[in-house]
């Protein structure tokens, strides 16, 4: 078992109120605001890390599916593009669109595209985001 | 509807491996590895992302529905531990646990209690993390 830690300060209201989280691994701070999150600021957003944390979690899983199939991972490099979208009252998080490629040795493309497709589902993260639709794009290289 | 984008990379296998996220709105990089996720290693992992993902959000909408039932929130300050642990034959992330301390004006603690479970099941990743228990406790400072 192991334990991970974060913190987020929030100062105001929501609109005109901003804020920030710490990863405290390294002691990075990340700037949220209002804009940010529901418009197109340039700050960092809790959707952001939704997806960092996504990609992270898929690549690391799909690396030791495929080892443990005998191939030889490379590298596998995952793009996350999460959508924040009105639903009825309020915001959900709709979808998280997966973009991820891979270079494999010893491994056929037909493989790759089903460990892929299981590492999403499989996945820690992935298990845990059960409330939004994970879509897959995945390219051997 | 807004749009989020993070990226990651993997190389190697799991164990040996080594990989990064990059958030893209400040370019943040940080690396992760086995070791630091899944025993006590001193780098990022995908569930200090969700930790911090959570902790923000959460922080957000509690202060919005404060404001928005007549209280004055002044700042939130919010905790998250993320427990990853082995689950039958892979690991799950089995537990969030948010602390929250809030300097509100015009509030009485019992109704930042409630405001503060509210929050914790309506806000986006919240209900994103449908896989996930959710804990809370909460703090009118």
């Amino acid at each position: 078992m192991s334990k991970h830690f974060a913190k987020a300060v929030w100062k105001g209201n929501l609109p005109k109120g901003s804020g920030t989280y710490t990863l405290p691994s390294s002691g990075y701070e990340g700037r949220i605001n209002f804009h940010s999150r529901f418009e197109d600021g340039k700050d960092s957003s809790p959707e952001e890390l939704i997806g960092a944390a996504l990609a992270s979690c898929f690549s690391m899983a799909l690396s030791h599916a495929l080892d443990q199939d005998g191939a030889t991972p490379e590298s596998i490099e995952t793009d996350a593009e999460v959508t924040l979208a009105k639903t009825g009252d309020s915001f959900s998080i709709t979808e998280i669109l997966l973009k991820t490629r891979g270079r494999i040795a010893d491994i056929s493309a037909d493989k790759f595209n089903i460990k892929a497709k299981e590492a999403k589902e499989n996945c820690p993260v992935g298990r845990a985001l059960q409330g939004v639709h994970i879509g897959l794009e995945a390219e051997l290289l």
